[in-house]
């Protein structure tokens, strides 16, 4: 009652509060009308319906108001990313549809193959390579001795303090315990690393060609992902500048991932280290996925020895050690990112299956089968190019590591896709270059097969392009 | 150029669009300081920090906003939830903290263990039961014969074809394989049904007690659990009324999870169905997560038997079959939904491990196991009643189900916080009320070990409150 009149009260503040939610909508309606109206000319002028340097200018705007208005740039942002969704909409812009996965194409496969066709899978990424013997016993040993229980879920410290010795072995990096989080697959430690550090509205600079997972997750969370796209005729090199160009306000990491699915590509130390100091520089997050570190036929520069201030090195038993159907990966970072991989682990999963950890144990000591792993990749890699060599219409790099082949296609009327649906009408599945990018004239060929049988794969592309 | 003055050009509107953007952004950094006032204000007049009759009233306003603008209510919603986040922030009111989980309790007491303590544990919702002896043969038989490759993200079609034929037997439902996908634990499955139907801004009804993972995921997808009181003076019943008058404009779904964790409550089949109307009339998804639907000592309804227009049901091998250490669970719902949580296992962690779901087979057939172990629960419940009945300052309800009980302290000077505490010192662990909701002077007990173990533990307990 004996308020100084000047102060408003809890009631009018919020009348004001609720004035303002509302004119917030009302303006959205307004975007919205505009936006249909651009839409409509963009239309009539047969203009690209989405524009990059449109959708930067809005960004640095909203950057530069948050910061006048006091308001938080990541709150900011997305609301941006709200509104720039919703007016792709009333323009009648559908989001990215998703290419053909390899996922798909293996699940086309293998359903062929269930209809009782004879495949030549060079399709799926995964080695033919039996798990070390040492695993399986580990694994049956642990499931009759009833370790059959919920476990931390970063990890059973035996595997952790096993994990900390191989990454020391391989790396000289000394990682504690809380710097380390074992993961329901290397998949699952991509999607956390980039969860944990990406935000919706945000964006992360990614690598193209390169394995589908990093874009879809970023699309999943909302983020944009920045493709930097590499080329065949420039050796898949990468070209930091371009990097550099790349970085908007909103961007937040850098994915990298060699030995390169699906080029092969292994970039120099000096390439690599100059990407650090850029991320340094820009203060970004690196994500290196090194699940094909071992699979490389010359020194594979890798985030552990070249620590940026901040990164997350992703990897996974998969292909090292042929585990794919085990499921088990890990993550190594800052103790804050750890945490936060821990959490999203325990809030879905729980943790790893106990008995598959305990196996896990015994591959980080399967030195000899890595060994032979590696060697007969090589071989294969050998044997492929020689063979590729008489196809005059393919064109392809030949790879440094991992454990496939992208070559392109160069002859008249032979896309990706239509070369792909061919080969597998002769008994071939391949994955079209589409699933990696804007690659429509590649293809991916798959070493995880006896080398006698990649070949013969290999031999039918020849007929088919004869 | 001789285009009609009357219509703007693309960059007049793209300048408008610039100008309406930032003007939202303006208003939120408005929005933000009246909140502030209002933060201020409540501090001086001691009144609570948040308001749910406050926030209800800007929900259904920004929802009519949206009609009246024509924007979509799902993203005027997503919009507010930012808005909302931004000015608790700016009032300081720091987000929900998560309470003690079942797991952090857990970790506590691995560690005691693993430095040397003798401890009763009866914290963790584990069965000490072994799985099937066929399951561990099938596992194994599975490893020895490379069954160790990536699979379907829905599941191995044996798999599916087994669940089918025992969600047959069980429920007479015939469920299609596209209405139903394995998961990488039952966890999981709720994860994966909570993103399918529920997204930033919207809210769920949530039971109270219950498992925290509920209301874990909920705030992580940035939708808010309305938390459904049920109290054990009223026999942990479930009103439907109350369930009625909770709705909000945004609510999506109800999460019911009979029999109940903490508090082993079966709902009958009348207030089942109720329920189901309920959803019916209002559009709601109903989640149920039917993981203990085997440990019940009367018939627990089940959605598969009363199927809502719109429904999930969540379930897993953990329980009912003692596999914890599997990580292995599913989801059945419309071909829809379905979809979604197959896309979310496929991109998080492509696949569950093959030769686990080539031993899950073996579980649906193991009625031996299954019967024996249930047997075995009502054993326990009942001996646990037995030995609860001498303790004057515990009162309980007896459990229909589940493996648990949620006993209230009533006894002057005890939260439960303090007797978990106390009694851990006697060597005996328990997890504490507020770890399942509001309940700061209940805590749970585990059935999870040999009777005669729990006996012991619940003796100690009557020590302590001696």
């Amino acid at each position: 009652m004996s308020k100084a009149k000047a102060e408003p009260d809890i009631a009018e503040l919020r009348a004001d509060i609720a004035e303002t939610t509302k004119e917030i909508i009302r303006l959205m309606g307004r975007r919205n009308d505009l936006a249909r109206q651009v839409g409509r000319l963009k239309a009539r002028e047969s203009l690209p319906a989405e524009d990059d340097a449109v959708e930067d200018s809005r960004l640095r705007e909203v950057t530069e108001e948050c910061d006048r208005a006091g308001v938080d740039r990541g709150a900011g942002l997305k609301i941006l990313a709200v509104l720039l969704a919703e007016s792709k909409k009333a323009q009648g812009i559908s989001p990215p549809a998703s290419g053909p996965t390899p996922m798909s194409v293996f699940a086309k496969a293998l359903a062929l193959q269930k209809g009782g066709a004879k495949l030549i899978r060079l399709d799926v990424g995964e080695p033919d390579f039996r798990p070390p013997k040492a695993v399986l016993e580990a694994c049956i040993e642990a499931l009759v001795g009833f370790k059959t229980h919920y476990t931390e879920p970063s990890g059973i410290p035996a595997l952790l303090l096993a994990l900390r010795n191989y990454l020391r072995r391989k790396s000289g990096l000394e990682v504690s315990n809380d710097e380390l989080a074992v993961t329901p697959s290397g998949r699952f430690a991509v999607y956390a690393a980039l969860s944990a550090t990406i935000s919706e509205g945000d964006s992360a600079l990614v690598l193209e060609p390169s394995w589908p997972a990093y874009k879809e997750v970023l699309h999943h969370i909302g983020a944009k992902p920045i493709m930097i796209r590499t080329k065949l005729e420039e050796g898949w090199s990468l070209s930091t500048e371009a990097l550099a160009e790349a970085i908007r306000p909103n961007t937040k990491a850098i994915v990298l991932s060699y030995p390169n699915n699906p080029t092969g590509k292994v970039i120099s130390p000096e390439t690599f280290r100059s990407v650090v100091e850029l991320a340094d520089d820009r203060g970004l997050t690196v994500i290196s996925d090194e699940i094909y570190n071992e699979y490389s036929s010359k020194p594979c520069p890798s985030i552990l020895r070249t620590t940026p201030k901040k990164f997350i090195l992703t990897s996974s038993f998969s292909k090292t050690w042929a585990m794919t159907g085990f499921r088990i990966g890990y993550a190594v970072s800052s103790r804050d990112v750890i945490t936060k991989v821990a959490k999203m682990t325990s809030m879905e999963v729980t943790s790893v299956p106990e008995f598959i950890q305990f196996g896990a144990i015994k591959a980080l000591d399967a030195d000899t089968e890595v060994k032979s792993n590696v060697e007969e990749m090589k071989r294969r890699i050998d044997a492929v190019s020689e063979e590729l060599d008489k196809i005059d219409s393919l064109e392809y790099f030949r790879p440094d590591g991992a454990m496939y082949f992208f070559p392109r296609l160069r002859k008249q009327g032979w896309s990706g896709d239509r070369f792909v649906e061919s080969l597998l009408e002769r008994g071939v599945s391949v994955t079209p270059g589409l699933a990696f990018g804007d690659y429509p004239d590649f293809f991916r060929i798959s070493l995880g097969q006896p080398k006698e049988t990649i070949l013969e794969g290999v031999r039918r592309m020849g007929d088919l392009l004869a």
